[in-house]
């Protein structure tokens, strides 16, 4: 049996990978590709090649950049003292897309599991506690998903920082339980975002 | 509103025009590829930009190829004397996954369609109606899809091709009414083509 040369099966396999493809949408992409090579294939490549070189993480905060700092970091009009904590990049472009929050974020790059070994020290837990007492931050909102592992981060998070006095928040009405802040619309998270409350 | 840095923006733009995936998972799919910048992404960027170049049109039957001819027109083993008209690469690459078919393919490139103006010199049937006549080609097998322009494409090339007096055939049993090839499983394909009846 023969099927397609061995750099587009190669090019199928690493496809595959991607969430919310499997190996018979990853095939058909790679059709789509091979039809529109021009338009398509190559463009995708030569950004995709770009990314993998510029992109890196925000010395700050986390977010994904092309420069040592982010654009939200670098705008001092979103130093407004609030900092919203999420889990991963996906949470702060949900919340941005959402458009209500007008700080800046710290993404952890995901939640404390004791099942993946993952402990504090594998977050940015650390460099968050520094930015609370560097960066004259009043509120910190835990907008973290509404699951065992968000949860525990969470309370985790609350306890190291109840020292430094700063005021802690997390979003309130409108996310669903086990609900993923990246699936809601973004009415949803702004309703959230406004009606937070003390954690 | 700060979201991506651009590059990032144009990826995930592109990345969304592929089948199966939206903004929304062509966001995720970014994502993933930015967290697995060495083990995805840089890979995948090499493979597609080679893809993108080396990738050709069989010369003879269409099939996707990086040589002048695909393995299977390269393949003496298989001048079996049957051939086997297919929409497109995935319904080659389909029928070749069920194992059943050890002749040789010709694939249109897509259907004859009014409503967007596909004639038959946009498919490759003159190509079909040559290949009949000089390869000594005696059975040609319709594996057209199942649906209204599958079929009306499936009876203008048994027109074309009656004076040739080559025998016509089409999948049997098996394949649903307005079922597609590509995503039928391998076990129904081979025994619609082992029940293959005159056309
Ligand atoms: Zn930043
Ligand atoms: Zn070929």
């Amino acid at each position: 049996m023969a099927e397609a040369p061995g750099d587009i099966e190669q090019l199928i396999d690493l496809m595959a990978r991607l969430p919310g493809l499997g190996p018979r949408s990853a095939r058909r992409a790679v059709l789509l590709m091979l039809k529109k090579r021009g338009a398509v294939m190559a463009p995708l490549a030569t950004v995709m090649a770009q990314v993998a070189v510029s992109a890196r993480d925000c010395a700050r905060c986390g977010n994904i950049t092309n420069s040592e700092l982010c654009e939200i970091c670098r705008d001092e009009r979103r130093a407004t003292g609030e900092l919203c904590v999420v889990e991963d990049v996906a949470d702060l472009w949900a919340l941005e897309r959402g458009g209500a929050f007008k700080g800046r974020y710290h993404v952890l790059g995901g939640t404390l599991s004791a099942l993946d070994a993952v402990g504090p020290d594998e977050l940015r837990i650390p460099r968050l506690v520094e930015r609370v007492a560097e960066e004259g931050i009043t509120e910190v909102i835990l907008a973290l998903n509404a699951t065992v592992d968000g949860q525990t981060t969470a309370h985790y998070i609350a306890d190291v920082l109840t020292a430094s006095g700063v005021s802690l928040t997390s979003l309130a009405q409108g996310v669903p339980i086990g609900g993923e802040l990246d699936y809601l619309d973004d009415g949803t998270i702004g309703a959230a975002l406004r009606a937070r409350k003390r954690f």
